[in-house]
């Protein structure tokens, strides 16, 4: 199967599962806020790494369904807490949850979002000390979130980040949940636990060079296609992989004009495509997509051990898509 | 032993476990917001509880610990989180965790601590389907809380409440710690399954009766014991037990006097005394003393089937003392 154009029927099925276990909640007003993001659709990757990681080491695609589903909800509560924090209005073109029925009630759905994510996982099929596994998996990966997001947030008010710092932050607060996938698809699928440990490394490189695309995305790409304002990151002052390699190369007047604009919350659409084009001149986005292609192609020699076959490539694929993809 | 005065060492212990549950923290901010309202100290009344529970039917105290520690780290969560929705700046005199770091943290650190209890039962010496029975209970009683949390908010703006709407509310917003500790409790314990569900029964119970026991307390206590400003549910215009039955009994002029203090943010002193006042004479003060103690009375029905001696004996006193603190 070739992805992602031949997994739109599995993508359904997440849709379905994802919807359907918010049925339980007994309130009408705290279960719109809940499934507000949810409702307005996504890419499901992590779902879908899920249930591809537990095909690739023999299981049945469906018994990682839950699992995978739980992750997009923890995915999803965590969109819905961090829009909080950041005081967003929009999410990819709609409301956020917190503009639309305040912020009380967003801290409520997300806490009830991360409490269904491991009622889901015990819900499934899966048992015993297999499923205590997936739920500490689930546990670990929240933990690291927040504490991802924490750094994020207090990187925007320091001065320097180093790269290390800049890594150790993306694989908190993006990598953790496709290290989670695949691994727990792993679980899931009866791997044993080299298998499984490969498959978190695999995991962990992907989401790594997801994140770094992601910050070559939000300068290379315009709002049409990527749906949220683009060169947010050099106004909101964050320190991406491209502006920490930009400041150890930027030095006299350039410098001083860079860092003019980094974190300026009215900097104007002239003086952001002018920071722009220097991240370009000095080469900083050119190593960002470096750096991104060598984590997919790290990830991939993970793959080594797994059964040849569609399967196998389906997850090389996988991983081709997180630097591929346009949005 | 004696409850309260002979748990104190164990108080101590379940302290220690709650401190040294934050030591894997690796953000040094977040974990200070995580440790703020645990290191203020508190009675740890669900933690006591699973272990007593535990105890009375024939385990370890020692082996409720890590359950019944989560459950405190759910409490201080919903602490943190509720704080935030209410706008408080103070709690038990201190600065609440958002008025100290900022609301973005106060959400990241209850997160967090959410996500640790989860790992907490997890590092247990419980395994397997008993550790997946716990995980469940967990789970469940945080989108419970939420739920609960999401009615109380919603009460507020309604006209009229029932007696069973406010029971509901209290049952999922305060009753169901109490009953996933004694359940949780009883499960590490080694109970079958009756016994279990016999001490979920005795717990829900014990919590309804503390939760209208607290909304007494919050119109007869006075500052210096309770800590937080008294008559404040009248002043934020919660429809606690007392005043579903107050309303259901006063009318014509009484009412409409008594209503037009109800939810007034900025009432005097003398208002709010006199709309207590008013509370007494019409006994709906007198009546929730009866209901919280009628609740406590069924609850221990709820042990006949333990075996007697010394921690069945302690359960009865757990009960009593949900009805007769001063704060």
């Amino acid at each position: 199967m070739a992805f992602p154009e031949d997994y739109k029927e599995r993508v359904k099925r997440i849709n379905a599962e994802l919807m359907a276990s918010m049925d339980v909640m007994e309130d009408k007003e705290l279960k719109a806020a809940m499934a507000h993001y949810p409702a307005a659709g996504g890419k499901r990757l992590r779902p879908l790494l899920a249930t591809m990681a537990c095909e690739a080491v023999g299981g049945r695609w469906e018994a990682a369904l839950p699992f995978g589903t739980a992750l997009e909800m923890v995915h999803n509560f965590t969109l819905v807490h961090d829009d909080v924090m950041d005081e967003d209005e929009t999410r990819r073109g709609i409301r956020t949850v917190h503009a639309q029925w305040g912020v009380p009630r967003a801290i409520l759905a997300g806490d009830a979002m991360f409490a269904r994510a491991f009622e889901m996982v015990l819900d499934s099929d899966v048992e015993g000390d297999r499923a205590v596994e997936l739920v500490d998996i689930l546990a670990r990966a929240v933990r690291l979130l927040a504490e991802g997001q924490q750094m994020d947030m207090s990187f925007e008010d320091r001065k320097t980040v180093t790269a290390d710092e800049y890594l150790t932050m993306i694989e908190r607060k993006t990598a953790v949940l496709y290290s989670a996938a695949a691994q727990g698809g792993a679980i899931v699928g009866g791997a044993k636990e080299p298998v499984q440990e490969e498959l978190f490394e695999y995991g962990r490189l992907i989401g790594l060079g997801f994140q770094i695309w992601d910050d070559v995305l939000d300068l290379r790409s315009d709002q049409k296609t990527f749906g949220k304002p683009v060169l947010n990151d050099i106004r909101n002052g964050k320190k991406t992989i491209i502006v920490v390699d930009a400041l150890s190369k930027l030095e006299g007047a350039a410098r001083t004009e860079f860092l003019s604009v980094l974190g300026k919350k009215d900097a104007t659409e002239k003086e952001l495509l002018r920071a722009k084009d220097m991240l370009e001149a000095v080469g900083s986005i050119d190593h960002a997509d470096r750096v991104a292609n060598e984590h997919i192609a790290q990830a991939k020699s993970h793959l080594a051990g797994l059964k040849e076959g569609p399967h196998k490539d389906a997850l090389k694929a996988f991983a081709d898509h997180m630097v591929g993809r346009k949005t």
